[in-house]
């Protein structure tokens, strides 16, 4: 039972700071996302994707790279030209989440004045990065199709904690025997009002409706 | 750096009842491969098809079977008539992984003398259950080809923590033009002494190798 209290001072105390940086980012006219999913199901390519298509509209965007380790996904950016800070929890102990201490942090480090959208990708995992809100104003979870129909009803907390739910590598729906109707019904189940954006991050199929929602965001 | 102190002594405390309850397993006959992975990346699958190999043999297998939240994958197990406990974490408050505390009383709740192996299926979650010693004998991790070729480097715990790699989905390499040698040489890089074996859960290309692997473990 104390473990479990320890726990809940610690998500108080980070739930409180990430409001501040809510309002802070609110304040400053920067639009924050925070991106959550398992590894591998996407999270790089399709910020890549969504930088590329922003930067076309002259919307400006930035990033905050999560990871336990190595800055492999953070170097993918450089070639972009936009302002990149790289978290690294290893030294923290190799922690499983960003907390919206260490965001706030990261953003310390960039001009806000010249950023519109700030994308946080969060550590690849479906679990804890759902208990700690990021200070993000909305949160998006990538669930790809290799992954399974199933995964929203056993991972409900992500699904309850997102706005939106990319469903990607769409391309591979028929060759995996994948029934794209049951995953959505899922996540649907969990969380009926998220909104659900089907797509191919490598084929760019789907990708607009991603764009156009994050346009209607922005002029919010 | 309160926060890391706290964590550091319930790893503690986890790794001494992990220590006791392999020493009980040891002394009952019963050898605990503890499997970890993402969501989504062949877990039960591959203990499914185990299970079948493994009765063929008269081998005797059972399972503790972790989840967030649902029984969906113990559900599949009840045809095969074997021991099966499931651990929920959610009413834990949705722990991220299995501790040996939980694993130790839930096999109390099972005949250690009617056990040869006993299969930990871990929860969904590739950076987690890598800090805690389940009581386990040998960590089992998958890795499966749409989660890509950097994931040993980006998540080293895992792989350290592993005495043996699957490499899962192997017939889905070309499809997804993914570099298998790159996928190893990053595992071996982590982890020199790490065991990989490359299979397709669904075809059962590779399955030998990995029985052939528990039948040696098993004479031990």
């Amino acid at each position: 039972m104390k473990k479990i209290k320890i726990m809940k001072n610690v998500l108080q105390a980070n739930d409180e700071i990430a409001q501040n940086a809510r309002e802070y980012f609110s304040k400053n006219g920067v639009f924050v996302i925070n991106v959550m999913s398992s590894p591998g199901s996407g999270k790089t390519t399709i910020i890549k994707r969504t930088v590329v298509e922003l930067k076309k509209l002259n919307i400006r965007p930035a990033l905050i790279e999560g990871d336990i380790e190595t800055q492999l996904d953070a170097a993918q950016f450089t070639k972009f030209n936009i302002p990149i800070v790289s978290i690294n929890t290893g030294p923290f102990g190799g922690d499983c989440h960003l907390e919206a201490g260490w965001v706030k942090q990261a953003s310390d480090d960039m001009d806000l004045d010249k950023i519109d959208i700030l994308f946080i990708e969060n550590i690849g995992n479906l679990v804890c990065p759902a208990e700690f809100d990021t200070g993000a104003h909305i949160n998006v979870v990538i669930l790809s199709t290799p992954e399974g129909e199933d995964k929203p009803l056993k991972y409900p907390l992500m699904f309850t904690s997102s706005q939106v739910n990319i469903i990607n590598k769409c391309d591979l729906t028929e060759i995996l025997e994948i029934d794209l109707e049951t995953m959505k019904k899922n996540a649907l189940k969990i969380n009926p009002k998220i909104k659900i954006i089907e797509m191919s991050a490598k084929t760019g199929d789907g990708f607009d409706k991603w764009i156009n929602y994050l346009k209607k965001k922005l002029k919010k």
